[in-house]
Order: structure tokens, then sequence, then C-alpha cells
């Protein structure tokens, strides 16, 4: 830390990302990335944006609106285009979130790393609710508090949905409710359609799992149109051009092709039922998963499976914390991938019986 | 604004980017873009994208740590690799300095718009100083004070550089002191070389404007080696994938043509100062600019020129306050671009007599 520095930054625990290795031949199933490539158009769009004739060249700068994506989303999602901000990925749209509302935030105590992170940055307060001893959000237990409310549905590491009529309950006190649908493409149902008729529901969305563009960084938010003019308020005075042209471009080309991104996630969602299925024949508790990996605990300790799996080149996350340090959470890659993980599994059980 | 908005953003000023119009034909010189292409390697990378053959597919994250980038950097302006961040455009890098450092930022009144907005979201007090009657940043001016110093050079709107003997000045008060080369690339004399030899002094760069990347965003800092890590911390708390996979790529082939890079940077100097004798001998006082732009006074005031130009479809830059408002900040285009300026600058004096 240098002399210069505000005093909150010693104190401060950055959100540690997940490891991003080159290794050939790795099997990565250590960051939730959806295994397949985005649709076709987004290649076709990449290779276009090579010739330099497009419109707005890379010496232009982008269109801070966003007017495109914006209206690609809109009628996407049948909702009015003052209903949708977008920005540089899903952490960008929460950290606006979080400079712009909650004082006070209350989020699950397992969830999404980045919540107490960005508490301790932008509120002034932030209060964890541990989750049920199955591991679920449990509306009941944010009654009885203030300020607003975070909750990633389905919740990470754990993959549990909470259900819309969970949701629901949760904007039922009235106060500000933050759903993050990061993983909402595969198999919960979104709170999308409810933010016609809630002004305390803000769902934040990604194009970095369900439409396998996590290398181009694109979020984006759905709600009130008070609070999209909240966001883009904290947007314009932060980083107008956050989102670059050619990312803006290849979102737009992704939700065109909506057989594509609809055939890719029922490969994820059969492998995820597939691969439950034969962690469980193993020995494994699965927990039940709407989100493309999931979180398992068996025979062998967390750790030394995390271990034993990585000096086997396949890298899934093991997190040293209460309440989940014998679990660990596991990608869902390809139907080969997850063979061999399952190969490997068997090996490492036969050596620690 | 929302019931749930924090009370701050009430009285928030955002920051307004020039407009973005994409008329047909329209002579853009308003946001101070790099007229020309970025390298032809930047076009091959582009282009080899559109194959989704990459190391690193657009389904996996970026590389949080921005190794290559950092390394090219580093090597570049032969510096430790732990003295150089990267970030998404300058604006994001600045914001992050004004997060880790700044309870009490210094910057000159009239500068780039976005240092007393940040100054609003993240230091307790920003004091502005006016520039010298000629338009100078004089650092005599800011000696007796306290709180981080930060200035643009060469400065925009203006276009002057304060010499690398003023930043030494500055630099000599032993507060922070941050240096927005944004427009460094067209004949000011850098700071970086001078990072080695201070613990306070953070010089913030972009690909934006020399290197012809506006629609890209990268910008990165190069300082002390503790600077750089509260930079870093701030990031890797707030948007640690900032960065996209495309940027990232876009950045490195664009450093390695430094011979494409020298000969745009010439076009761009040798048609700002053919355009600036060309003003003088219409009867225009024009401001002697280090930047890809000039900024302007003359016959007709600033908003009637700006107005009449823009009725002939060509677009350049009004600031409308004191005490710059009899002038106008106009981009180094191309040579074209900028005899049709003069052109309907002819024309328009002779409407005005």
């Amino acid at each position: 830390m240098s002399r210069f520095a505000k005093k909150f930054l010693e104190n401060m625990e950055p959100y540690t990302p997940g490891e991003q290795s080159d290794v050939p031949g790795l099997v990565k199933l250590n960051t939730n990335e959806n295994p397949y490539p985005p649709a076709p158009g987004v290649r076709r769009a990449m290779a276009y944006w090579g010739t330099f004739r497009t419109q707005k060249p890379l010496n232009r700068y982008p269109d801070p609106s966003c007017g495109p994506l914006i209206k690609t989303l809109a009628s996407y999602y049948n909702v009015e285009e003052n209903m949708v901000a977008v920005g540089n990925g899903s952490d960008e749209i929460l950290a606006f979130a979080y400079m712009a509302f909650g004082e006070k935030v209350i989020c699950p105590k397992i969830s999404y790393g980045f919540y107490p992170v960005f508490g301790e940055m932008f509120s002034g307060e932030v209060r964890e609710i541990p989750l049920t001893k199955d591991f679920r959000i449990d509306p009941d237990d944010y009654a009885d508090d203030e300020g607003t409310i975070i909750v990633a549905n389905p919740n990470a590491p754990t993959g549990r949905d909470m259900g819309i009529e969970g949701i629901e309950k949760l904007l039922s006190y009235g106060r500000l409710v933050i759903v993050d649908e990061a993983y909402g493409d595969m198999g919960s149902e979104s709170a999308v359609p409810l933010t016609g008729g809630y002004d305390n529901l803000l769902v934040v969305r990604t194009f970095s799992k369900g439409r396998s563009l996590a290398g181009m960084r694109v979020g984006y938010a759905i709600g009130h149109r008070e609070l999209i003019e909240d966001i883009n308020r904290i947007k314009f005075s932060f980083n107008p051009y956050s989102l670059d042209s050619v990312a803006m471009n290849a979102a737009v080309e992704s939700v065109k092709d909506e057989k594509y991104f609809r055939e890719t996630l029922d490969k994820i969602v059969r492998t995820r039922q597939w691969f439950a299925g034969e962690m469980e024949a193993l020995g494994f508790e699965v927990l039940p998963s709407a989100a493309n990996f999931v979180m398992t605990s068996g025979p062998v300790p967390g750790r030394e499976y995390f271990e034993k799996l990585r000096e086997r080149n396949i890298l899934i996350r093991y997190f040293d914390k209460d309440p989940i340090r014998d679990y660990v959470r596991i990608t869902i890659g390809t139907e080969d991938e997850m063979k061999k993980l399952l190969e490997a599994t068997k090996e490492i059980l036969n050596e620690s019986r």
C-alpha cells in the first residue's frame, strides 16, 4: 500500500477470481464458463471487424448510449427501452447498483463473493444472512430488517433456485431487491417478467454464461425506469464508454440466434442431469442445481478431491470456508470433459480405499 | 431518481460525452478521435478472432492479470511490470485512482470534465484552480495546498503543454501527482521516464487517441509499484475482468507496430501545424497545441461558428462556460477533412461580413 492510499484500502479484501490457466490439455471446470462457442453470427461479426469496413470503425468511440444493444434486449424481453441498462459485465452493473443504492445491503452468506466486497467499498453496512442447513435462501430470513436485498438466483456456488415465489416474497417487503441472474438461463424462472409490476426490482444478467461471451464482458440490468436512470447516472459519471464497439456488436448478434442459444443450454442441462446421476452413483451428494455447475460433497474430502483432480490436469473450484468446506463446485463442461472428470474421480476413489 | 437512490445522486452532474453521430458524410471533429485506422496488425488480429480458433476463445474469461498487455507496455516503456496497471479506458483507470487516493483533489479549472465529476463521487473535496489568462497551468498555483494534484498534459480542451519542468515542479511538493497523458503522443514530453525516480507520480495514458483504438477501450497507468498495487486492489474489488480478450489483443498488436504509430502521429502533427496557420490567416487566434486538437477563437462567436459548421454537416466541440465561451475545440482530422472545414469557415466568414 502506498502512503497516498485511503485508509479503507488497508482492510479491503478483494474478490479472488477463479484461476485462469492456459495449460494445454487442461480440463477447465472452475469458473463456470460455457464450454460451447458463441453463436455463429458472433463469429461472422468478429471476422467483419477484421475488414475495418464497419460502420463504426475502431478509431471512433463506441455509442455511449449503447442504442442497438438496448433496443435488442428490450425487444427480446418485451420491456420498454428505458427499462434496460448495459455495462462492462454484470460485475460493473452490480458495482454501479451498489454505488447508486444501498446505504445498507443484505445478502446471503454463501453467495457471489463480490456482494460483501462491493459492500465494503460502497455501502455503509453489509449484513450477511446464513443459508438454511440445506443451502437454500429462505426469504423469511430477510423480512425483519431494512436495506437493499441482493440475491443470486440460482445462487452460487450452491446452484439452488429459490423459485419465483421466493423472489415475490422478498419484493413484498417493499425494499429494493436486486436479483442477480448470472446463471438464470439454465432452468430457473427469470424475474424479468415481474419488472413491469414492481418499482423495487432490479434484475441483473450477463452474456458470460448462457451466451458463451465471458471473453467479451457484457452485462445488463432490467428494472423500473427510475432504477435504470439511477444506474445510468452513475455510469455516465464513471465510465460512459465502458462497453466497446466489438463487445456490443457481439452481444447483439448473440441475441439474434435464439435457436443456437436454446440448443446450447439444452446440452448443458442434459449434461448436468446425467453428470449428477453419475456422481451420486459414485457416492457423492449433489445439491439440486439450476445453474451450469453443481456443488457436491463425497467420499473424498473437498480439498483433497480438488487437489487430486488438479494433479490430473482437471481444474474445479474449492472454497476453503464454512459451511462449504466439505464441498467442491464443478462447472458443467462438455459431455466429454465430464467423462474425463468421472474417470479421474473413480481413480481417486480407488486410491483412497 | 428512484426512491432508493443515495442522496448524493441528486446533485451529481454526470459528464457529457461529445455527441456520437452516424449521419452519413458527417465530418466528425468533435471528440478528438484519431482519423486513421489502427495498425494493420490489429486488423489481422480482429480477423483471427472471427475464426474462433484463438488460444483464449470468447466463451472463456479474459486473463484478469492482463499479462501479455502489461508485459508489452513494460517492455515498450522500459519499466518493471509491477509499475503498470491496465483498465477499461483511461476513464476507468482515473476512476480507480480517485477511489484509491485523493480524500482531497486539486485540478485545473478548465480541464477534462471528469475530474470534478469523479471528485463528487469519490473524494471528500475538489478544488479547481483557474488557468492563467493565457490558458496555461501554472505549477506555482498548486504549491500552497494539500491533496492529490491531477492535471492533463497536454491539457484539454486547451491543447497546451505545461512542459516536463512544470510536472517536476508539481512533484516537488511531495503530494501525489496524477498526470493524464491522454493526448501525450502528439508532441509533448511524457512524464513516464520520471516514474522510476518519484514515488508520488502516476501517469495515466490511453489507446484511444494516438493509437486509434477509441472503439476498444484500453487505458493504463504507469507509476511506483505501490501506487499500481493500490489501483489493482480497487480493480480486483470492482471489476477484475474489465478488459476483454479482444481489446487486450488489439492493444498488444498496436504496440508492436511502432513504425505505423509514428507515421500516423506525424501526419496528425503536420496537419495540425498547417491547419493552425490557415486558421490564423483567416483571422483566428489558435492556442499553441501539443494535442490532436486546437482551441481557437475568431471573427465569429464560438457558439455561432459551432452552429453554422453543424448546419454544414461538420461537427466540432463548443463548451458553453467561462472562460472558454468564445472558443471552440476542433479535432485534427485528415487533411481532406480540415480542408472541408476551412472552406466552410470561409463561407461563414463571408456570410457574417
